[in-house]
């Protein structure tokens, strides 16, 4: 294994310094290094982490910091967030040994994967989850209640117990990087406004978050982002010349 | 799977009341339901226990409170105990997953399982695992320190998660209740004093504890604890009067 090609913890805007303390606590008793937080609530560094630190002060200090979870996940191949409701969207939903499992073999073959947790009250909204390309869900009985800390635990056990578990290797295709499909995706946005595809503003939120969904579901190659990127482009420029052809006709 | 019959867990001698809420509210989150306090630091109930049992109030209400570890096991067949370190006991140490499994089989064929914790700073110590059967050690990298919650998700995490695995269910012959443990081994234990066979006092801790931990491995049913009881004692008395008789010869 490459240790920097280990699954990177991606804390999106955690609330209480605490638990990212917690947080990377568990990664260091369970064998993961890298931290980013996204626009953590109390700013950034915070005293309450190193308090709940224990063993763990050099990634937490190491830690980084992104305003948000585009940049966050920029370098990202493949993004598992762990949630505890199930969610409208159109995702696999899958337990964290099997998360494990596969991620295992994604790390392995040189895919960089991300494990994404949201803030404590919340979780993860919508407009998160779309950047993610499969949710995690630990199971439970009647208090389903899991906290952040206790969560990343259950993650962190999972992915050591996994390193111990002999699995069948299978390749994989290399799945185009997070900033790749945000490249596309604002392209395709940028088309959309401009065609006003939308038409009710307040349905915009659902159907775009539907659409980034449906393809991100087809892991694409960097290489198909860009024939696809292409694509869109070829047809936005191309119809605008033919449509002015048209009209000029 | 009968509710009555789930495993136990014994906390002994913790000292957060945070801590005991947060096991507490692990067990709910895995569907474990009655927990033992051996001599708490705070006394009991204690109000910080509140503050993090999230939804497992009503099994942080109903917890039993014991002076010792020999009361708080004296229903208890077969006891698990977690620890971070090696200890230069004999005994049997396995990972959760394979605890877990065993147990379910436990349980389900009626036998009384304890899932046993030590305080926070120390751990059980070893007259606390001179009571235990198997020792569980939770795989760590390079930071081995879990803390009391921490350890608590885990092991109910994997209980939870074996529900879902099917095991081939075996036979199992039925283990003495601890309390018939406990009454072996005062009975010995007195008999041993009163021979004085330890001689130098500081080296019957460890002596008594080895010798408990022997016994303890051959798993007796009731039955066999009784006769080894009375084989003691017919020793013990006949020896007695045997050599009166040869006194008096």
């Amino acid at each position: 294994m490459i240790k920097n090609n280990l699954p990177v913890i991606i804390l999106v805007r955690p609330q209480m310094g605490e638990n990212i303390g917690s947080v990377a606590r568990a990664m260091s008793n369970f064998g993961l290094h890298e931290l980013r937080l996204v626009a953590p609530r109390d700013g950034w560094p915070n005293r309450r982490a190193k308090k709940t630190a224990s063993g763990a002060e050099p990634l937490l200090k190491a830690a980084k910091l992104y305003p948000d979870v585009a940049s966050a996940m920029a370098d990202v191949h493949l993004a598992y967030a762990t949630t505890a409701r199930p969610r409208d969207m159109e995702k696999r939903v899958i337990e964290p040994a099997e998360a494990m499992r596969e991620i295992k073999v994604h790390s392995a073959s040189g895919t960089r994967v991300a494990l994404v947790f949201g803030p404590e009250r919340t979780g993860l909204d919508n407009e998160d989850i779309t950047w993610c390309d499969t949710l995690i869900t630990i199971p439970t009985a009647e208090n389903a209640s899991l906290n952040l800390a206790q969560s990343a635990v259950i993650v962190g056990y999972e992915w050591l117990r996994q390193q111990n578990v002999t699995t069948v290797a299978r390749t994989l295709p290399g799945i185009a990087p997070k900033e790749d499909w945000h490249g596309l995706f604002t392209q395709l946005e940028a088309y959309l406004d401009q065609v006003n595809y939308y038409r009710v503003a307040d349905k915009k939120t659902v159907m775009w978050q539907n659409l980034r969904n449906m393809l991100l579901r087809g892991q694409f190659s960097a290489q198909e982002v860009r024939s696809f990127r292409g694509m869109l482009r070829a047809l936005w420029e191309r119809r605008a010349k033919n449509s002015k052809e048209v009209i000029s006709e």
